[in-house]
């Protein structure tokens, strides 16, 4: 069992990215193979060392940039450290990959090297933290143009990664809507409530937006236009409410003397809404494991991403979600919407 | 000049309407008549007074519930306090409406009753705050499955809404996708980009989810499904932001002290993020002017919304409208899309 590292095309440079993969490795015990080019990344494994052997190398010549078109960098970089790194699984070398470049890049390469289970829709899952437990969303950015049965499968999904991670079972699935009658929400939403009604999985209906960070469902059912929408806005606004809150604070002596006594709590509840705590998002649907990081992750997350990307191999997640798409009556009625 | 107030309907009952009604009335110097069922309306009025004659009232016998089909209750709810509320202005006898009850039959009734202005979807606007000045975002609930064209009308309809408000000219127009690039968005955000693009408006360009609260455009556009599950997931956030923080500062005696100490900088923020501040929703694209309150609305919250009513109607908002629909050359592009 290996995870390939994409170790190049973070916003923060390999360096970050290094680090992270040879903590998973040493803190998991989990074989991690690096890939990028040889004068990035071997002089850092050279400092860092490789977690007794557990750390290897394997060169790719290319990068693909932040800002580069998918479909250029499959066409123009087959030594892409992208690219290796899904080719990588294709021939059983690895097992994962976890990447924090060019995300589109990312999602097209695995399409293409990998290729996705028969009939479904790939989609990328993200965990969102709430007053309870997090919440797993999808999609939150794989489709932008869905139909209902494509959400249908976001649910079959959901749920199989859910229970992947966490080892319980049933997890209760929320339609991301407008109200919580069934009559509520656009057509797409609407015809998706009768196929996850009739389906074997544990629906609890709508939820709105207000419910998102309630902490009463498990899974969030949505299109991926919506959900990178929302994915985004909530940490936007977790941003922003510190940052509202700190001027606040600064402009008064009293308040900055509090604050000061406070700032545990304060850090506490940072980690809490902080992405990086929750690794990566994987992409589910395609003939293997792969885990997408924010471009702007730090080690920490690149670690946690890692961890995910392993336990997903453990619970053999692309054969859990082949198996529940088979036992799902829900599946043949939808395919027709 | 007089706004007519629906004083039945909202979650928190009549008292708390006709309150935040008869402040608006004597702090803003505005005619309000209160619209709804004697027994509930009179005996209050005589408490508060009326405002040196300001605040009239005009009965109505009916009263839509909040689970009310709004379909049905325009069937059968004649002589409700929402519908004799638009009554009164078909027949001129007051100038907008004001209302906390139930939002969808408010939208129903000014259709049915005021009509919309030729070719245009009726949509509404709410403010949300941000790091610099808050910001309008339309649609955020009338329509749910919206075409291009619906999208452009929504960005001039804000624009318009925007200038009457702050009295400022040319505001700086944003459209909710997923990247900043032109390409990125699904079928619908991107013919809308085409249309943006083309008009005389100050179209800036897309903005992500993270970019909502930063405050760098002034007007953001979006289909009423997605805008109101950003709406609704902001007010949930904020209000769960708050709660993970406090409960975090409660696990600590010293952070208790501190926060002691920083409590007015916490009421700084809250009001800044309280939608009470921003009073009401309007309904734009109507001929006449209505307010749509938050169901859960307190008394500041009707009375900022009755100040809005009075604004728009000295900008004599639905001549802008038609004035700025009619000069406006993608208008015609976008009828076929």
């Amino acid at each position: 069992m290996s995870v390939a590292v994409d170790a190049m095309g973070a916003d923060r440079g390999p360096a970050v990215v290094i680090e992270g993969a040879v903590q998973a490795a040493s803190e998991g015990n989990i074989e991690v193979i690096l890939v990028g080019r040889e004068d990035a990344v071997l002089p850092q494994l050279e400092k860092l060392g490789n977690a007794g052997g557990l750390v290897t190398f394997r060169e790719a010549t290319q990068v693909v940039e932040m800002g580069e078109s998918p479909s250029d960098s499959l066409r123009r970089k087959k030594d892409s450290s992208i690219r290796v790194a899904f080719e990588m699984v294709r021939q059983g070398k690895a097992d994962a990959v976890v990447s924090a470049g060019n995300s589109g890049a990312t999602l097209a390469t695995a399409m293409v090297v990998l290729g996705r289970i028969k009939g479904i829709r790939p989609a990328i899952a993200a965990w969102m933290p709430t007053l309870k437990d997090p919440v797993v969303m999808i999609d939150v950015g794989a489709n932008v143009d869905c139909k209902p049965r494509h959400l249908f499968q976001f649910a079959v999904m959901g749920s199989v990664f859910w229970r992947s991670i966490t080892g319980k079972e049933t997890p209760r699935i929320g339609l991301l809507s407008i109200g919580e009658e069934d009559t509520k929400g656009n057509l797409q939403v609407k015809k998706t409530y009768d196929l996850l009604e009739s389906s074997t999985l544990n629906f609890l209906g709508n939820v709105e937006g207000r419910d998102v960070f309630r902490g009463d469902v498990d899974v969030i059912v949505c299109d991926g236009f919506v959900g990178n929408i929302c994915l985004k806005l909530s940490e936007g606004l977790a941003e922003s409410v510190m940052a509202m809150l700190k001027s606040e604070i600064e402009s008064s002596l009293l308040a900055t003397m509090g604050y000061t006594l406070a700032r545990s709590a304060f850090k506490r509840f940072k980690k809490k809404v902080d992405y990086a705590e929750y690794g990566g998002a994987p992409l589910l649907g395609i003939k293997g494991v792969g885990v997408i990081c924010h471009g702007r992750s730090g080690a920490k997350a690149i670690k946690n991403a890692v961890k995910m990307a392993d336990a997903l191999i453990q619970a053999d997640l692309p054969q859990q979600l082949t198996h529940a798409f088979s036992s799902e009556p829900a599946m043949a009625v939808g395919g027709t919407c």
